[in-house]
C-alpha cells in the first residue's frame, strides 16, 4: 500500500463538491504515489458541514480553518472558500509545512497574490508545495492543444481569441450572492470567467500577457437580496422573502484585448449575459501553419486544422478526444465516452499528487497565480482609464 | 463569338425555374465551346408559358413538346415535365437529332426508361448526346467526394449510408399534387429522393447496386385535392377549395438495404415525413483508410476523414468546398463565398454543353438512369414481397 | 445513517469499472434509501481480482461468482460477465434472494433470457428485484427525450431511425477478442450496440418492436487471436505474439427495419466499422407536431424541433440538457457543466437502489431485456432468410 | 413590358462578377416594377473590359467611368471599383442625375465619404436615388434576424459581439494587391471586413455605435509585389515575377469595442489571418429575453434562443431560412434548398429597383455610408491614441 496523503477540504459549495469528487475519485482510475485519504472538511456552520462531510464522506469536519492549518495528521490543505479568504488561509497553511492547492483567482487583489506567491516560494524551499486551481487546463482537450502548439503543429501564434459565455445573470431577479459583491468576490466575471481565460490562452500559447486594453461592465445594477440561507451558495438561488434588492458591485461583462510577450494580439470577452450561452468558454488560436479551437460546452472535443494539407483537404478536423493516445486518456474509458466537467478536478488531484510526491513544483504555481492576478489588475486598471494600453507588470 | 446552342425547355414549374437559371447563368462564368441560346420554353397553358416565358428570359414559347421536336432552329431539347412524359418526349427528341437533357427519374417505369435507353443508344450514333439531371453529383461538395475516393483516400469503400430526408407531407392536409399520384409520379418518395441517393451513392463509391431489400409505406392516405391552379405546380400550394380528399397512391416513405456489386452493404432512406429536415440528404462512406460525410443542408461543406493520421490528430475535417481546388470553384467566388443549390443545374449546364461540342458521352447516360430505374423498381418489388432480397437485374 | 446495501461485482473489465464508479459515486451526490457498500468483487484470476478490488475500493475479492450468491451479507449481485454466462449466475443469484443488476445484453440466447425473466418473475414475488443495464436510458438527455415524447411535445410518433456507430474493428489487425466470439459473446455488433438501439427507442417512444427484417454482415473474416492476457479484455489490445489468425464468428455490421406495434416504421444500423466515427448512437424520432434528435458523442445536448412554432421559427434547438429541471440534473453541477458516460451507470444505480427501499420493480426488467433478446433474434432470423419480415414474438 | 431601367457599371473585378449576376437575374426571380437593361460595362483597359462585358452579357463597354456618367441613356452608375475612387465617380453621377449604387466602404476617407454624402442628399431632393452596397443585410437569414429583433423576440438588445474572420493573408508570399495598400484601399480588413461588421451589427439592432476604443496590427510587414496583370484582381494571385517584396501599408486585424447609442456594448474583431476561417462572419446579439447568432459560412441558418421557453426546452434553434415565410425567400426554391453569397446581391438589386421605382431613398444611405466610415476612422483614431475611447462623431 502507498503511503496515505492526508487531506483538508476548507469550503463546501459547488467547488466543494468537485473537489470532494476529485479526491475520492483519482486514485480509483490513477495510479497514484500516494493515497490520498479524505480527512476533513472545513466550514463556517457546524451542522451543515458535518453534513456535507458525512455525504461526501470526509472522515471529519470541522468550522475554523485553523484545525486544518495546525492538526498534525494533514498533509494537504485545499482552499475552495471564496477569494477574500484565500491568503490568510493559504499562507497559514503553508507556513505550517502544509501542501497547498488553492482555487482561482488565487487572491482578490494583486497584494493578496503576492504574499501568496512569496509564502509559496518560500515553502518551496522546504519541500511544501502549492497550486492553483485552473482545472481546465487538465480537460484532456486542452491539454492536447497545448501538446499540439507546443509540438509546433500550428507553427507560430499570430492571434488568440477567448471568450467565456455564461447567462445565469440574464434574468434581473437572480439574486445578489456573494459572487456579486466586490468585498467578497473581489471581481465579477473577470475575476471568476475571465481569470480562466487568460490562464487557459498562456497556458496553451505558453507566453504570458505583456499589457492589456480594457473595458468592464455592470448591465443589471439592483439584484434582489438573497436569504440568509442562499447567501453562500454562490449560483443560483431565489430572491429575498422581503424582496429588497441590492447593488451589484462587480462587472457582469468585461472586455478586453491583450498583447502577448511575443507581441501576439488576443481578444478577450467574459460575460454572465450571454443569453443562451451556458458555460461557452472558446478559445481560439491561429497560428502560420494552423489553427486550433475549443469550446468548453464540447469539451470532449479539439478543433485543429492543418494548413500544410493541400487545401481541397484542409479545414477543422472535430477530433473527439478520448483516444487512449490522448492526455489522461489512458485511465479511462474506451474511445468514444464522453468524460464531463468533473475530470478536469480528478486530472488536477493526480497531477497534485504526483507533484508532491516527486517533490516537484507543480504548475500553475502560485507564482503564476499571481500572474493572473495582476493580468486581471492590470485590465481593471486600463478600463478605469479609457481602456488605454497598461503594462500586466 | 462561339457557335450557338439552341435550346427548347418542356416544363415551367420549380425545375424549368432551375433549368433556366442554369441555361442563363452558365457561360457567363464558364468559357463554353458553344453558346446556349434560350430559345423556346414549352408548356400546356399558352397564356401562362408565355408569361413564364417572358419573366424567364426565353426568346419564345409553345403550348405543345411537339415544337420543340420539330423545330429545325433547335439543338437541345431539355425536359422537366412529370416523369410519366418523359419517354415520349425524349425518344421524338432524339430521334428528330436533338440532343436531350431529362430530369431524373428518368422515367416512371423500367419498360419506358429501357426504351429511352435504346433510344439514346441510337442517337450516340449519329453524335446525338442524352444525359439524365442527377444535378446533386455536380455540386463541388459531391464531385470532390467521388475525387477523393477514387483517388484512394478512404481505402477500399466498406459501408454506405444514404438518408434523404423532407417534411412536407407532414402536415396532414398538405395538398394531394401530382408527386402524391401513382399514374403521374410512377412512385413516391422512393422516385423522387430514393432515385438521388441511389444515383450519388454509385456515383461516389463508383460501383453499381447488384440487389436490394425494400420496404415502403404511406403514413398519410388521404389528402386534400388542390385547386386546379395549384395541380401542376409540384410542392407547395394549399388545400382544394371544396374540402375534398383523395387518394395518396405513392410512398411516403422509402426504406431499403443495398448491397452493391462489390459486396459492400448500403443503408438507405427516403422520407417527406421527417419532420424538421428540410433537404437532409445525407451520405456517409466509410472506408477502410477513411471516410466522407455530406449533407445537402450544408452543400458547401464536405467531411473527410483520414484513417492514416496519428490517432490523436483524426476526426472529421469539415472541408468548405470553396476553394480554386475544388471542382467548378474556379469559375466562381473567391474561398469562403457559398453556392447554392441552383449551382448544380449551372455546372450541368455546362458539363451537357461542352460534352456535346466534344462529340463524347456525357454522364449519367440515359444507361445510367435506366440502372437507377431499375433499382428503383426492385426495391418496389421487393417491398411487395416481405423485402425479400431480389437482384436489380 | 441509512441501511446499508452490500453490493457484489462479477466481472472486471471495462464495465467493472464502470459500475465500481458508479457504486462509489452515487451515494455522494443522491440522497439514497440505502447505503451502497462496496463489498466483493468477483473474477477468475484471484491475483488480478484483488489488485482490481484493492484499486477500486471493494472490500474483499474472491474467484468464483458462487460466493457471491451464497453469502448472507451481499444484497445485490451485480453481473458484468460477457453474456453466456449472465443466466447461471443471475438465476442462482435471484433464487438465492439476491437482488440482481445485469448487464445487457441479458443473455446471448432468447432461451436463457426467458429462464431469466421466469426467475425474476419468481423472485420479485418474494420482493427480490432484478433489472438489465441498459444505461444509455439513463442519461439526463434520454430521459428528457422520453418525458418529451410522454408528454406529447412531438405529438403522434411516426418515424424512427437509429444508428449506433463506431470504428474499433476498421483496422483489420484489431485482435479477435471474446466480443468477436459467437460462443463467448453470442452474437455481433448486434448484441452489443444493436440492442441499446432497440432498447432506447422502444423506450422513448413507449411501444414495442412487433416485427423485423434484418440483415448482418461481417466485413472482415479473420483476426488476430490475442495473448492470453488480452483475451478477456474485450476492447483494445495488440496482435497475437506468433501472428496466428481465427475466425471471427460474429456479425460488424448489423442493418434491420422494425415495425413498432403501432405500425411505425424504424430503421436501425449498428456498427462496428464507421470509420470515424467513436461512439455514434444516433437516435431520431419524427412525430406529427415536432421531433427528438439525440447523439451519444454529444451526451449533453438534445436536439427538439417544434412544428407547432411558426415556420419562419422552427428548425432543432440545441438543448444543452444541464438545468436544475432537466432528469437528475438538481444533483450534479451548475448549468452547462457536463456530465460524461459513467453518470448514466451513476443514475442506474441511483434508481435501482431506490427501487429495491421502495420494494417495487425496477425498469428495465428482466422481461424487459428478454424482449430485446427476441428482437435481437428476429433480427438475426431474419437475416438468415433473405430479410424476409418475421414478428419477434 | 416594364420600363426599362439601363445600368453600367463601373469595375469589373471579382465585385463586377457579383453585381453583373444581380443585374441579370434580378427580373427573373422577382417581379420588378422597371426592367433592369445591362448597357455599360467600364474598365481601365479597353479590351479586358470588352471581354468582360462580352462574357457577362453587358451591351457595351467603356475604358473612362464619364461615359457612363454623361450618357443619356444611363439611369443608373454602379461602383465596384477600389475605395479611392468611389466620391469623384459617385458625385459626378449623382449630380448628373444616375441613381447610383456604390459598393462599400463608401470611400477611403471621412471627407470623401461626407461629400458623397451630401452629394446623396441633394440628387435625393431632385429624385435621384443613391445606395451603398452592404448586401450582408439582404440574406434572408440577417434580414430576418433584423425582423425578430425589432419585433421584441430578444426583448432588449444587451450586447453584440462581431467577428469576420478569413485566412487569405496567411500565406506570407500572398501578393501585395491593392487591397495591401493604404493608398488604394483606405484601410486594410477594417475597411474591408469591419465595415461590413459595423454596418450589419446597426442595422440588426437598429441602433448606431457612439462610441469606440479600437486596436489595429499588421502582422505581415512585406509581400511579394505582384506581376501587374494581377494588380488589379483584388483577392489571389502569384508572387511578383522578380521576387520583389513590397511593404503592406495597411492593417491585417482590426480589434475593437464599441458603444451603441443606447449603451450596449460590442466586440469587434475582423482579421485576415484566422487560419482556417474563409469567411467566418459571425454575429450574436443577446437581448434580456433571448438571442440571436449568424454565421456566413452557413448562411442559410440563423440561430435563435428563445430565453421564455421553459427551461427545459432552451437553446439555440438552428433555423433553415429558406420557408416561403422567411425573406425574399418566396421568390426561390422550396424549402430546404439553398441559396449563396451572390443572392445577397440579387435581392440589392431588387431593393434598389423598387425604391427607384417608387420614388423613396433606399437604404443604407450614403449617410449610412458615412457614418458607417466615421466609425471605421474613430477606430483607427483611437488605435494610434492607445486605444482610448473616441465618439464616432
Amino acid at each position: 500500500m502507498n503511503k496515505p496523503l492526508r487531506v483538508a477540504l476548507v469550503g463546501h459549495g459547488f467547488m466543494g463538491a468537485a473537489h470532494s469528487q476529485a479526491w475520492r475519485v483519482a486514485p480509483r482510475f490513477f495510479d497514484l504515489p500516494l493515497q490520498p485519504q479524505m480527512e476533513l472538511l472545513v466550514g463556517r456552520d457546524a451542522e451543515r458541514t458535518q453534513d456535507a462531510a458525512r455525504k461526501w464522506g470526509w472522515a471529519g469536519s470541522a468550522t475554523g480553518w485553523r484545525e486544518a492549518v495546525t492538526r498534525e495528521d494533514i498533509d494537504v490543505v485545499d482552499i475552495v472558500t471564496p477569494g477574500a479568504s484565500h491568503a490568510e488561509i493559504a499562507i497559514a497553511a503553508l507556513d505550517a509545512g502544509k501542501h497547498v492547492l488553492c482555487e482561482k483567482p488565487l487572491a482578490n487583489t494583486v497584494e493578496e497574490a503576492r504574499a501568496m506567491a512569496d509564502a509559496a516560494a518560500r515553502a518551496q524551499t522546504r519541500g511544501v508545495q502549492a497550486m492553483v486551481g485552473f482545472t481546465y487546463r487538465r480537460l484532456p482537450a486542452t491539454t492536447h492543444a497545448r501538446n499540439l502548439v507546443a509540438s509546433g503543429a500550428i507553427g507560430t501564434v499570430r492571434q488568440v481569441r477567448a471568450v467565456y459565455l455564461q447567462d445565469w445573470l440574464v434574468d434581473e431577479d437572480s439574486p445578489l450572492t456573494w459572487r456579486l459583491q466586490q468585498d467578497k468576490a473581489g471581481s465579477g466575471v473577470l475575476g471568476d470567467l475571465g481569470a480562466h481565460a487568460i490562464d487557459l490562452a498562456q497556458y496553451i500559447t505558453g507566453v504570458p500577457l505583456a499589457e492589456v486594453s480594457g473595458t468592464l461592465a455592470t448591465l443589471v445594477h439592483t439584484r434582489p437580496v438573497p436569504d440568509a440561507e442562499q447567501r453562500g451558495t454562490g449560483l443560483g438561488g431565489g430572491a429575498g422573502a422581503a424582496g429588497t434588492r441590492g447593488p451589484v458591485t462587480v462587472d457582469d461583462v468585461a472586455l478586453f484585448t491583450g498583447r502577448f510577450e511575443d507581441g501576439v494580439l488576443g481578444s478577450f470577452e467574459a460575460s454572465r449575459m450571454a443569453t443562451g450561452r451556458k458555460n461557452a468558454f472558446r478559445l481560439e488560436i491561429s497560428g502560420s501553419l494552423g489553427a486550433i479551437s475549443f469550446d468548453l460546452e464540447d469539451l470532449n472535443f479539439l478543433g485543429f486544422m492543418d494548413y500544410t494539407l493541400p487545401p481541397d483537404r484542409q479545414g477543422f478536423t472535430r477530433i473527439m478526444v478520448t483516444e487512449p493516445e490522448h492526455p489522461y486518456l489512458s485511465a479511462w474509458w474506451p474511445a468514444g465516452h464522453s468524460l464531463g466537467y468533473e475530470h478536469g478536478f480528478v486530472h488536477q488531484a493526480k497531477d497534485f499528487v504526483e507533484a508532491i510526491a516527486a517533490g516537484t513544483a507543480p504548475a500553475p504555481s502560485f507564482a503564476d497565480g499571481l500572474q493572473v492576478q495582476e493580468v486581471l489588475d492590470a485590465v481593471a486598471r486600463s478600463a478605469a482609464k479609457s481602456s488605454v494600453w497598461l503594462p500586466v507588470r
